[in-house]
């Protein structure tokens, strides 16, 4: 018995998370599986994933140079971590599943690959060989093949789907690019022009071909065409409907195509989630249910329900749990049948707020003072609209005085009394709110704010300490800076319409963080292709910065616009730079100086990875995202809620324990503050309740879209 | 009878091209309200605007200076039709109508201010005053006043709707760069670091708000960021979230909302267009209904009903209107209802190719001949797919001969031979399908090969006679190389992934010409702003190309990127240039070099007009262009037939008319061809017919939203 609810446990867990793991039945595989999917193993793994790809920091072409025998033995631990997990993988599912897996076949052929790559580079640079890292290339792809990189597999899968239609598009645009060089040349070739660098202008098709693929990333517009307008209006036509057909309309298409393919390829996948999901509450269920008469539907009693809710997810308070029982036995029977159990994975995924109204300590310490009448009145002030008015204020005057210059002891003693003001306003809502209601994980901007402020403190207090011992840190006072400007930002939430954009900007939240990682692991291949490729080609020496003869330590680098731009630091001499200077690429502009720099140094093939890059990362990567974000702003648009939220709520109004939306947003705080205060005058009956839920999240749909 | 007829026809065509003018229904304003509709005064309206509007290459300061006394006769000769056109149609509707109605008195004050304007300039400029032709700006208004601007008003309509969306977006996003700037000015201004130009970095407010609103727009990137990356590297990740919440986040938030709220308004447009449509076609059907017999509902007799198609559309051929009428009247009844008298404008709307199959005139003429073996082989060679692909290699080899140097004797004969195989081919094919067919209007790629070919030939010709008399003309040349390239182009049609893309593009068109009016009217007020703040301020000469000491002619830009890059032709000293310098505005890049060009030689504040331009064209204006492409496109991937095409289309199957889908994807003509050989052979019941019927556009929906 107590197995099966650990099997239906797991089933539940299971739809809940969207975890798609076919697992082993037997109770020893199921304890195992618990234990594969308990948050410190994962935590671990991600820990030395992340530790695998900082290596990268260390090694040879490092930012800091640590000798080999050092990072060997950390990638080796790190193997090992991957190995021990992987194996507990393989232990938890069926031996033939775990073959047929293409993710598990990666892992290993990743994990021997790197080993294999580490024993040939040893033993070469022991030799004092020369020796390539090749399988740094592999890393970050562990992030993609671990059973946790659910949601990036999905969006490799997306890209992937949607590449036929992008390299029919791609194939046309190249189509285009190749008729407008060959008119370029057929045009200009022969008129001599000049560029202003005094070289020949569209001479060469290749050249041409390049120079116009630029004008599509618009990184060399207006210059690309200045020596053909200069010498007649009429050629400046031709770039102009070059531009209109090639970067406004080729790239519109593009963005069309991506994000058409990535929706209809994401719906289906969660179209299959949401059947996978069903399947296995399907599964939970026939685990659990029992036959109440002969003949009788299947049903699951309540305590049987309560025990499966409390091992799913302890933390949650018995007030929901009934709660949610009573939106599933909906006719009060005191058992359920398939139907309603099949919907206990959503409904534990829908965020209900419990806010308990507990009297402030301070009530329970000094009740007299606490309800005193000066107490009350300031109580009173504070919860009153002017006193966030008066803040606003406060901060816009603030904000004059950080944009003087603080070195005058004047404003350096009004610094001191705009963090004593900070800082009574946080002590005045803890006087006024209840403590623990005012740090509920809801309440973003009381958070903000008050990390803002202690850090602010302490770092002008550490500033204050040094510069008395006649030493200023510039980190600290850096660190201080940001923190008062950051302080700044919470006026934002004194404004609705503010407040709904951020609010929708902090939604998307995790999916940018899916989309982080994706970037990180193409980044991270493009960054390590790209240092085996063109380390040491170009140096960066701070006293160049002012030599106006400073050719980035490379002769051929001479009066090039790479050298006299100052670019010399956007290198990949080691991952940071790499990093930095593939983002610059992405932003696109100078593209073609930061790229000619480096052909310049090697050969014009390596042309080929520039292009690539730009491929792959603006024309499908940025694509993306721009579709992650207008998808994300249209569902805010459109939101309905599911069936299941609106009975949820039903229930919740029914019970008269809502909260009403509108006092909750105007100020949640005060909202509870009100209906503890009135708590023994019996004003309304729906504030006699010390029990009251808020749905959290409106747009549950978006959620399931993206995370 | 006949004035009712009229009436009719009036409301039907007014239905069916969605015109909404409430006229007057007495005969005598009907008669005059179709005369305003008749296509010449149309024209003639569209001629006369444009001529007003080319005036400005003429007016000072000008591209080609023409004296005052040439140009006020023709703009008063504009005013004057725009005023007859007006008062036309102050008599066409009812006096309240025409009084109520905004853009009737918005041409009014247009034209009163312009005629003011003129008498003031007139009079100054006699008397060698200083004049500003202010009323210029007032121009381009009438475009969109006009009872013909419907798209564009609709267009200009949706913008004004989104704008209080966009606001609050743009006013976040100000609040978000006015916290970075104060950041960077805190982090960077003490420091010391200059910019490559020996400037000092980040010390001035103001300076810090334009700089990081440049790098939004990406056009300084990574050049603003390199003085405090090569400070150090932490410095970068300050630029990198800017970037990321700045340029990528928020701009891809304002696409979102311009997307979304476009949509959203122009989806309650197109429904108020349906319901006004309907309206009309209801008071159509008022003004002919007759009662057959007492107590029966109102009805439509056939013979009535075909004059008013008659007359609504001359132009319509008997089959195709008896086809339309057999879809109306569905029980062969001899009349119709309401119902289906309603759907008539959009039945109108539907095109139906209707393809006649006569046989070739040359079969006429010359029968037996025709008809021989050789012939029979010819014909049937021309209609194979190798014809195609042999032409299709012809086409690749003749790209690489364009490639090659044109000078040389034998690559000016091979020219020669290419003409040759192509006037061949369109004779060729001239002589295997039937000339009128090949020649229909839908043949888009016939009409393009032919009108390229026989353009190549003349301009081959007149070229060749030219370097006979040993002078050659480069615009001659020029055009004969734009035509070979032109011609490479058809290849793209052999190839059915490309010809899907590339009929989506052509699709896109109509909606690419009312935006292109927008960008007009936008362009044109500001490049009239532009010339009377900018004008003369920088000059650029031939000769100075290759003077390393240009200064653009004003002493204020020596030494400054615009002069050193040869910006000197971006100037806002006659229209067209100012409109090519516009072009490049929105393209974005090296904006800020053009922007602190014009502000170097006048003052900051001109900062304000290159911003405001860069957030009404680039923000919202070209984010609506790619909302129109998105959408386009994505109506095409999801592209679903009205029920009134389905009804139709199973009455052209049922009456056995319909030509094969594939078939015509394969070869339109070809298909005729067979259906016309076979005439005799009775081979299938399809064929017999010599009228066959196909369905033009798929995709009316897309139609309907944007044209």
């Amino acid at each position: 018995m107590l197995q099966d609810m650990d099997l239906a446990a797991v089933y539940v867990s299971d739809a809940q998370y969207n975890r798609n793991i076919f697992f082993d039945t037997t109770p020893q595989a199921v304890r195992l599986y618990l234990l594969y999917n308990h948050w410190v193993p994962q935590v671990l793994l991600y820990v030395f994933i992340t530790v695998d790809l900082f290596l990268a920091i260390f090694e040879e072409p490092a930012l800091h140079e640590v000798s080999l025998w050092a990072t060997m033995p950390v990638e080796l631990l790190c193997l090992s971590v991957f190995t021990v997990r992987i194996v507990h993988y393989a232990k938890v599912i069926p031996r033939d599943k775990f073959w047929k897996d293409p993710k598990n076949i990666c892992i290993i052929i990743i994990l021997l690959l790197t080993l294999l790559d580490m024993i040939i580079y040893g033993a070469l640079t022991a030799s004092s060989l020369y020796a390539v890292r090749w399988s740094r290339v592999l890393r970050p792809l562990l992030l993609v093949n671990i059973t946790e990189g659910r949601q990036l597999r999905r969006a490799f899968r997306s890209i992937r789907n949607a590449l036929p239609q992008i390299f029919y598009v791609f194939l046309l645009f190249m189509f285009s690019l190749l008729m407008f060089s060959l008119m370029a040349l057929k045009l200009f070739g022969k008129r001599g022009l000049t560029t202003i660098d005094e070289r020949p202008y569209f001479t060469n098709y290749l050249d041409i071909v390049f120079d116009l693929y630029v004008l599509v990333t618009t990184a060399n517009s207006p210059d690309v065409m200045m020596p053909a307008y200069n010498a007649s209006n009429f050629f400046a036509v031709f770039f102009i409907v070059y531009i209109l057909i090639n970067t406004y309309i080729f790239m519109s298409v593009f963005l069309a195509v991506v994000y058409n393919n990535y929706k209809k390829y994401l719906k289906e996948e969660v179209r299959q989630l949401v059947r996978a999901k069903r399947h296995k509450m399907v599964r939970a269920f026939a685990v659990l249910q029992e036959r109440r008469e002969e003949g009788a539907e299947p049903a699951v009693s309540q305590a049987c329900w309560n025990q499966l809710v409390r091992r799913v997810q302890p933390d949650i308070s018995t007030a929901h749990r009934e709660l949610l029982w009573s939106v599933s036995d909906d006719k009060n029977q005191g058992w359920i049948g398939k139907v309603a159990f099949v919907q206990l994975a959503d409904l534990l995924n829908i965020q209900v707020i419990t806010l308990k109204s507990r009297p402030h300590p301070l009530q329970n310490l000094l009740p007299t003072l606490y309800q005193s009448g000066p107490s009350r009145l300031l109580r009173r002030m504070v919860q009153h609209r002017g006193f966030v008015i008066l803040y606003d204020l406060i901060i816009l005057v603030n904000a004059v005085f950080i944009g003087l210059d603080e070195t005058d002891p004047l404003i350096a003693y009004a610094e001191w009394v705009f963090l004593a003001l900070y800082l009574l306003e946080i002590l005045l809502k803890l006087y006024a709110f209840e403590p623990r209601a005012f740090f509920s994980r809801h309440n973003f901007w009381n958070w903000f704010d008050t990390i803002i402020v202690i850090s602010a403190l302490i770092a002008t207090i550490i500033n204050t300490m040094e510069s008395l011992g006649r030493y200023t840190s510039r980190q600290i006072l850096d660190i201080v800076f940001i923190l008062r400007v950051l302080r700044l930002v919470r006026v934002v939430d004194s404004i609705k319409r503010f407040r709904i954009i951020i609010n929708t900007l902090i939604k998307i939240g995790p999916t940018i963080l899916t989309f982080g990682q994706l970037i990180i692991v193409v980044y991270y291949i493009f960054a390590m292709v790209g240092m085996e490729l063109f380390k040491g080609k170009v140096q960066f020496s701070a006293a160049d910065i002012g030599n106006l003869q400073r050719d980035c330590g490379n002769p051929l680098l001479k009066n090039t616009a790479f050298a006299r731009l100052n670019y010399c630091k956007n290198n990949f001499n080691d991952v940071v730079s790499s990093f930095i200077l593939l983002v610059e690429l992405t932003v696109v502009n100078q593209w073609h100086v930061l790229t000619t720099g480096f052909t310049d140094v090697t050969h014009k093939s390596a042309r080929i990875f520039f292009v690539l890059f730009h491929i792959v990362v603006v024309i499908i990567i940025i694509n993306i995202f721009v579709a992650f974000v207008l998808e994300a702003f249209f569902m805010e648009y459109s939101v309905e809620k599911s069936d299941l939220q609106t009975s949820l709520e039903k229930k919740i109004e029914e019970l008269e324990l809502a909260v009403a939306q509108e006092q909750l947003e105007e100020n949640l705080v005060d909202a509870m503050e009100t209906s503890d205060n009135d708590l023994g005058t019996g004003q309304s009956a729906k504030k006699k309740h010390t029990l009251m839920f808020k749905i959290a999240s409106k747009s549950k749909k978006q959620n399931t879209m993206f995370s």
